[in-house]
């Protein structure tokens, strides 16, 4: 049931633009996209297949996966590349049998009869129940510290995201942080202690915020958060190579990061553009 | 443990416009309110202090409670009525004991050890856990059922709310309701089998979308699904009289409610504002 498979399928690589135009061109590489993109990958014989693109949003559930992996859990997973610039996470297949709200990231746990789990913190807390079972990363031994954690959970779910961030939640965090003698973790401390659903999103700042740097912006216990989580084994595994890693190393960061944030915002959550669209 | 107390208490009877002059002005009503600003409500001896208002948001915590005792549980509760107007939910003892966040509705469990609560979808889950012993509400005795019920209430905790309301949204409920031979609720039938969590926001259609009738807007299954939960004792009692009900009786409500929106729009999520005020 538990292959020791976890690897990054480029299912769909719709990047055409970066094949040689021969292939990029060819009747059968389109024959082959049309088919994929009308059909979506193949199931699984065991483990999760997880939908996603390397998106702060999406990057939540590889850390909860490494993290879990790092720490002893036998999950295994293979993860499909949904091209969300192409919106094929809006293809019909998408919609019916991965996540009715068109969105990445989503799993489905073929070890589980292809249970479907949609939105980041609703597949969190179930690869929590599921594969958690030795309480490495969220199932706390103390109800009270897993009410809480849940509390932040939805906290960062509803509230910090690409499309409604701002400083004052920041400061929340910061804040939080900085209760009693000061917090390792945003509830309890060390192993299986730190909260995966934020972290991806406040790694991110410079998308959403604009802000370079968390410590000049005044939120230096963040920034220490930040990187302590960065240095877990299984954190930074799940956050090696993407966006926010290249383009920090790069001269002209920032203003490549205000760029990209734009990008982010506008394609995936949309939600913006669909609000005006929507009005009446 | 379980004291039959259900009652709504106007705990901060801040809105001194309504009051006679002489009252509002005295010096002793200012001394209360300045004190009760500073400190808060005093603890319970058991049950449950619900900090909330009247909006959708907010409601959402009063039909589950209501539905939880309508279906046999012992829960008791006591709400106090914070003010947002007044932004009572952003002071100290507010921030310190009740929401880090700063927002209604929050809970704190008298019966178990003033556990705070916050985040309408942490609520929900709480208390499901901890009131919901007879599986009335949420706790599906099938695994599955239960993990699509939590994707879904994260669908309306991410995206369905004042601040990110869109068609696309319904949308996505009405396509789900629309499955298979047609559905009775989001996630299985019958009793405690009904989305609580979108209930609330998606009843108040007319105040985010400005849409005064969902069976014209082209949603006819989401209209009957709203009408079904609306026809269950305890969700009838947890909306009776509030804001939606009392406009939909008046002349010329389509008016007062899209004024209404732009209020709860400005006051409650003020998201937007924060984001333009975050920008740098």
């Amino acid at each position: 049931m538990f292959a020791p498979l976890q690897t990054r399928l480029p299912w769909l690589l719709l990047a055409t633009s970066h094949l040689p135009t021969s292939l990029a061109s060819s009747p059968t590489s389109s024959n082959y996209k049309a088919r994929r993109m009308a059909t979506g990958p193949p199931a699984l014989e065991s483990g999760i297949a997880l939908y996603s693109y390397g998106t702060p949003n999406g990057l939540k559930i590889n850390v909860a996966l490494e993290e879990l992996k790092s720490l002893g859990s036998p999950l295994t997973w293979v993860e499909h590349t949904i091209d969300i610039s192409q919106n094929v996470q809006k293809q019909p297949w998408f919609l019916a049998e991965i996540n009715p709200n068109g969105r990445i990231p989503a799993i489905v746990d073929y070890n589980r009869g292809a249970q479907r789990v949609f939105e980041t913190g609703s597949i969190l807390l179930y690869l929590s129940r599921w594969y958690d079972g030795e309480k490495y990363l969220l199932h706390f031994e103390d109800d009270r510290d897993e009410t809480e954690m849940i509390s932040w959970i939805f906290f960062q779910h509803g509230g910090y995201g690409t499309s409604l961030p701002s400083k004052r939640l920041l400061q929340v965090y910061e804040t939080r942080l900085a209760e009693g003698e000061g917090r390792d973790y945003l509830v309890g401390e060390g192993r299986g202690k730190f909260s995966y659903a934020s972290f991806s999103w406040i790694r991110a700042h410079p998308f959403s915020l604009s802000i370079p740097s968390l410590t000049h912006a005044g939120f230096p216990l963040l920034d220490s958060w930040i990187r302590r989580i960065e240095a877990r084994p299984g954190a930074a595994k799940a956050v090696e190579g993407d966006m926010v890693s290249r383009l920090k190393g790069e001269v002209g960061w920032e203003e490549k990061v205000r760029e990209k944030g734009r990008w982010v915002w506008e394609e995936e959550d949309g939600q913006k553009e669909e609000r005006k669209r929507d009005e009446l």
